[in-house]
């Protein structure tokens, strides 16, 4: 799911979205409640009518961004109280509150508020702030009224195996559509997020998706996938477009090197983007050290467009029974390089 | 024209300007010979090629960069010398060089280096000025060899009548492709700027065009035209759409207006524009509020798409034979006024 934080996949338009691949997005239920506001929202009956995007959207649950990106905060049992980083204004999320938020905004997968545990946390921080996510979910799941929407619970856990377990065996009783793995891409080992799926997605059943949240780049996607996740977020390929950082087969390239000033071949030969069918990397080289915001558009497109390829291949695979031939030849034709010396 | 300052129409692709009905566009030779270079462009067969844009190209001469941009220089009869505000290089311009970079670039429209004078300026300093910016011509004309593409003079003179008509009839003597009038839009009063077209545009021929530099605001483009002038080029559309300054038949919004906030219409009704055709104004002001890159890019679409579509109703007006009633009509549809309260 590319990441639409505020309304929009940053720096395109939902057709281009579409054009990737891509079947989904998120929005992020935090920023899009302090702006544009569930007011404005509930006018124009929705986001998907407001931001004019007809496919599917996950919200979030707001949890992470209460936790990473607001000023103050008090958290007990019942919910949490934050400052807005925009004017600073106080509000309360609340497991109800937030479920009737996604209700406004029109979310078609609706996400249980839950504690995202930061790294590292203790056995005791992580047991309290696990039962209280449970706790969240109960009642998210008891408020929630959606009939055309699907409700998703988090795993959190931290990185302990039985409280991971033990959290995901109580959502499993409570009953979600789909399963969310939390607090992970936290700033732990990358090994120790592997171990936290591995450990955690054999408990899940497997009639049910789960979502890897805020993961990740493409080793991260193909081991995700072979450990048994669905679905991912992540803003790397919007926001590594923007800075100039685009995948390849080959690996990525840093559009901003010198090897590149007159280089006409397109960002990776054989893609079939908008940006790789008519502009050379020069191009986007110019764009980029001329700081040209065209720029920005063009590699987000062909980064999106690389993912949505990426998610396709694996699918396929999949379904031809051929995903550990596609994880090898992954890492092989990495093995190649793109980068110029 | 849209201004393709750096070799991109800020935000847009070139698919965009074409949609907006634009039929040119202006680079900046300034800009290009200092980034990406000639070296680059000259690799890729021209500008076009390296852009993406299959319409006609105007490049100005890179005289009024240098003498606002540049941030030292010297000049004198030869040329000009001044350092790159990119990296402090020294560089010289002479009417020989620009008419060669301009044909690197690949333009179908060259203009001749001039020196562009401030306002105000003496007699004295004009005079000998616009005596230099003739030579200039003499010379540009001398050396360019274009059959494929067609050759600008630039009518200098300052704010003084008689060193106007004096530059005019000494270009016409050399004999351009087309007459471009500079040193007007340099923080004269607008009036003043009204007189100079009016006593230029009838001492030059009827049968070649005329262009109005830098030039304008709707209000300077219909006074323009019903004082004879063919061309304009101008940063406005793009640059007060990415200030969220938005052009419509009633005079302009601003998009972060608090007014806007809930405001479930397009821009402009009866705007056929991709902006008006699928967004609000409210999605464009929360655009806007949260910074978003796509609001830049929806703005400038439609600011482009009112100067395509007042251009092209101006034309239609002309061949009509009704540009004073447009001329009228435009002044009393303002009056009615666009803005919220």
């Amino acid at each position: 799911m590319p990441v639409g934080t505020a309304g929009t996949v940053k720096g395109v338009t939902p057709e281009e979205v579409l054009e990737s691949g891509a079947q989904i997005i998120l929005g992020n239920t935090f920023h899009l409640y302090l702006r544009p506001g569930t007011g404005v929202i509930n006018k124009f009956g929705g986001l998907h009518n407001f931001i004019g995007w007809d496919g599917p959207i996950l919200t979030d649950s707001g949890g992470y961004q209460v936790f990473s990106l607001a000023k103050l905060r008090k958290i007990n049992s019942n919910g949490v109280i934050f400052q807005s980083p925009i004017d600073g204004s106080e509000h309360i999320f609340t497991p109800e509150g937030v479920i009737e938020i996604q209700e406004i905004i029109g979310s078609d997968i609706i996400v249980c508020l839950d504690e995202c545990i930061p790294y590292p946390a203790d056995y005791e921080y992580t047991k309290d702030s696990t039962d209280m996510t449970i706790q969240w979910a109960y009642r998210s799941k008891k408020v929630y009224s959606g009939t055309e929407c699907g409700l998703f619970g988090v795993v959190q856990g931290g990185f302990y195996k039985e409280l991971r377990e033990y959290c995901a065996g109580e959502l499993i009783k409570i009953g979600f559509d789909g399963y969310a793995i939390g607090g992970v891409s936290v700033g732990e080992p990358k090994e120790m997020m592997y171990t936290v799926v591995d450990q955690i997605a054999p408990v899940l059943p497997w009639d049910k998706p789960r979502y890897l949240m805020g993961v990740g780049h493409p080793d991260d996607i193909i081991e995700g996938v072979a450990r048994g996740i669905d679905m991912f977020d992540c803003v790397v390929p919007t926001r590594h477009g923007r800075r100039g950082y685009l995948y390849t087969r080959h690996g990525h390239i840093i559009i901003k090197n010198a090897c590149y000033k007159d280089d006409e071949s397109p960002v990776e030969d054989g893609c079939t983007c908008y940006t790789c069918s008519k502009y050379s990397r020069a191009y986007l080289r110019h764009l980029f050290m001329s700081g040209e915001i065209l720029g920005l558009r063009l590699n987000t497109i062909h980064n999106l467009h690389y993912f949505g390829r990426f998610m396709k291949d694996i699918r396929d695979a999949i379904t031809d029974g051929k995903l550990s031939q596609l994880r090898e030849e992954f890492y092989n034709i990495r093995k190649e390089g793109a980068q110029c010396l």
